[in-house]
């Protein structure tokens, strides 16, 4: 029986901390503000914005929602950008992403104001992560494995770490975040020959593949802490599921993340704190926390 | 007996084909220009520049050399950056490091103008080494190793890599561009416990950690690739070392870059093919050659 590593407890820790960081902001006249930008109405983003904004009331974050029609063009897209760009209310801009194969992807995220850029879209914030430097923030999700493993008290100084993935929004970043915490990551992909033997090596194997039921017994071994990134929506089973059969890997892990009930609301409560810490950098440094 | 992967028939290779761009640009009345910034007179700094103006001779471009006494200042640095950056005959700029530190390292990479930066020091490059967008270039080093493993024909593709080093310059660029030829990449550094072991398990491994005799003979099996990337001084010795401790490596591998002789001629060779490059590029297309 693995240790179910639930987002719940980290995610109170998050909103306690924010909490009282909002007051401060509070006392000096600033609601961090929040502006998602949507494009059509895909039901996931649909769902993620509804879990981002029931997070952000209990925060005390004001979200704002620039929702566009799927039939809107790079120049609609652009002006919401820019004017949430300009709006000194918002603190942080997020936009959901793929956007439709219509639209400019690159473009639309490197119009971003930088400092506003609280899920790493913009060429900016890629560079800090790459290069340690503290500009911008990292990937939510990315960020929310790193506090997902604080939390549980893994040790990754000298770790044999696993990332399956190599996605921009989660492998790549977080494989750069894990290194920079002194582990030894291996980069797995779609590439990657006899995977289930790599993963098995882990000490700690974070699956980020975003393919339902990839990793299974043969990936894994005992003593392994497992983080599943995986969001996948199994029509057939009519439920959300992770990258790993959780049936088949938790009988021999030591530790595990559900899906769902896993890193999902962590990723959203670390949405809602990079806003904070964007609104206390705005503020300036009298009222700031120094947290990134 | 190893295969000895010499750095002289990549450059020959690479010198060939830019002679004859050098010659298209000529047409055009274009000749590449690369300006180097030293600051100091330190000895290595001073050996890889006549070793650039030696190459860059035999390729064609023409090579200012920017010395700057060790005293100078932040400002002293800049204003030669600002002149080579609005310098329409330099094509590309290469600023030696480390620079001293009385000096803002990363002040002065972020000012160079990126279209000019043929060794991957602005923020600009690195964002596009880590999310492989077609901006700037990569550093020199970790681009030779990728071609001296194409020339000698190393499958790549969902081949194991360990890559032992995790600097900005080589390691992490490497690592991520070996990904992105398919490659399941790990990447070690100081903190990764039993070096040696994961070393071993590598179909090909790039040292790149800085460290004289680092890899020895408990770290290699047969069958192996290696690419050693270290340029150490061995006083004791009286010659240029590698990471590798050769005499053990050599007869256990199947092939081996030596040092001297090995992968630093590739590197300036790479940093002409970037200064040809740019120049094309700043030239407009009807002489591009496509290359990066």
């Amino acid at each position: 029986m693995a240790e179910l590593l639930r987002g719940a407890p980290v995610v109170a820790a998050i909103t306690e901390d924010l909490q009282a960081r909002v007051e401060r902001l509070a006392a000096h006249g600033v609601t961090p503000g929040l502006t998602i930008v949507r494009v059509g109405e895909r039901e996931d983003d649909i769902s993620y914005e509804r879990s981002i904004c029931s997070r952000a009331a209990k925060v005390g974050v004001a979200v704002t929602v620039q929702a566009l029609d799927a039939s809107c063009t790079d120049a609609d897209l652009h002006a919401v950008i820019a004017q949430a760009n300009a709006d000194a209310s918002v603190h942080g801009i997020l936009l959901f992403r793929p956007l439709l194969a219509t639209l400019d992807e690159a473009r639309a995220c490197a119009a971003l104001e930088p400092a506003k850029d609280v899920d790493c879209l913009t060429p900016q914030s890629l560079f800090g992560v790459f290069a340690r430097q503290p500009v911008g923030y990292p990937p939510c999700t990315a960020q929310a494995i790193i506090e997902m493993l604080d939390h549980a008290d893994v040790p990754l100084s000298g770790a044999n770490v696993v990332v399956v993935g190599r996605s921009l929004v989660v492998g790549r970043p977080v494989s750069m975040m894990l290194q920079a915490k002194d582990a030894t990551v291996t980069m797995c992909h779609t590439k990657t020959r006899d995977l289930a033997h790599v993963c098995s090596q882990a000490d700690v194997l974070v699956v980020a593949a975003g393919c339902p039921g990839l990793i299974g017994a043969d990936a894994v071994r005992p003593g392994q802490v497992v983080i599943d990134a995986g969001v996948n929506w199994d029509a057939r089973e009519g439920r959300l599921v992770g990258d790993c059969r959780f049936d088949e890997v938790e009988p021999i892990v030591r530790a595990v993340t559900p899906v769902p009930g896993g890193l999902g609301a962590v990723t959203t409560a670390v949405l809602c704190k990079h806003v904070v810490n964007a609104a206390e950098a705005a503020a300036g440094e009298e009222c700031a926390h120094g947290g990134r």
